[in-house]
């Protein structure tokens, strides 16, 4: 065994434990507190399980459950970046970069090219797989918003044509939970958590 | 589409986002709070993706996926029973079968079926995938107590002893694992973190 390689791989499962202390702009479905990206990243995993028949291409499930796992680490140097936040969306390609450049090189150069290379296809949102896994990134989201009483949507003032160009995309990845996601929007409209 | 299917999916991924409010008894790596079984399950299943060139066997690296993703789930119903707790872990068993009972079931019955069995693989810890997938189980909280100062293995008093009868089997896993973490353990027991 290479014990510098071990070390490697070691420093990197450290170094990921930050994610768990990236804090999002989505409550927990009871409420209680806002989730964080790591949780996040495990429920989305567990999403692409259970919903990948309702992809619109079929995918191969196993990359689209590691380009899940790794979606997000870039934010342990860049932050979550708030959906509809313009202004921290205006340099959050530049930050990620920067992030990825860092974070992904703690691996042995192998690993580090293919953990990058998944968060690249993820971010460029253009594959079956990543199209697939882009459509849950904003599921989720949407879910534990509703189900949480809509209270993140009302405390930022979103408004319905907020969300529909936000999410539409995810007709790109799966058409029927793009209904389903329609559905609930309309829904949390009509109950006055998000602005008509 | 059938939407009671995909009515009871969504259901059965909302149930699971409590998992989020398990707390176990291993800190971030920073001390700053417990962690919870959801944000464990993502690190994990990482760490599979990081570590499976380390495994006694080969595996297939999606079961092993799978199988982390699901195996606290029952934790929702059962709890976090501590490692440590013989008395809680005398009837472990039969909480978590009762927990595993009800929520696999909200899924369609396929899909009920695929994740019992995985959850059970898991549990039975026979298969290369299910004893690699153990065996990362035991690593992460190791690292996560070593690298948090060892304040876990402290306030509970654990000793040498119990810790290696715990974590030992770590070696069907994954000996060059297991060499790694027997080293940590040590270091811990050096510095008073684990009673020697």
């Amino acid at each position: 065994m290479d014990i510098s390689r071990l070390g490697r791989q070691i420093e990197f499962l450290a170094e990921i434990d930050s994610l768990k202390r990236i804090v999002r702009q989505s409550l927990l479905m009871d409420g209680s507190r806002q989730e964080n990206s790591a949780e996040h990243s495990w429920h989305l995993a567990v999403l692409a399980m259970v919903l990948a028949e309702h992809s619109r291409a079929p995918v191969n499930i196993l990359r689209v459950l590691k380009m899940i796992l790794v979606h997000d680490l870039v934010e342990i140097d860049a932050g979550d970046t708030y959906c509809y936040d313009e202004e921290g969306n205006r340099d959050k390609a530049a930050r990620e970069k920067t992030a990825a450049d860092r974070i992904f090189n703690l691996l042995p150069a192998d690993q580090a090219e293919e953990f990058r290379a998944l968060w690249e296809e993820f971010e460029s949102a253009r594959t079956p797989d990543a199209l697939f896994a882009a459509c849950l990134d904003r599921l989720q989201p949407l879910l534990n918003n509703f189900r949480s009483g809509g209270i993140m949507w009302q405390k930022h003032g979103i408004r319905k044509e907020q969300v529909f160009s936000r999410n539409g995309h995810m007709a790109d990845g799966a058409p029927v939970l793009w209904d389903y996601a329609q559905k609930m929007i309309e829904d949390a409209i009509a109950k006055g958590w998000i602005a008509g």
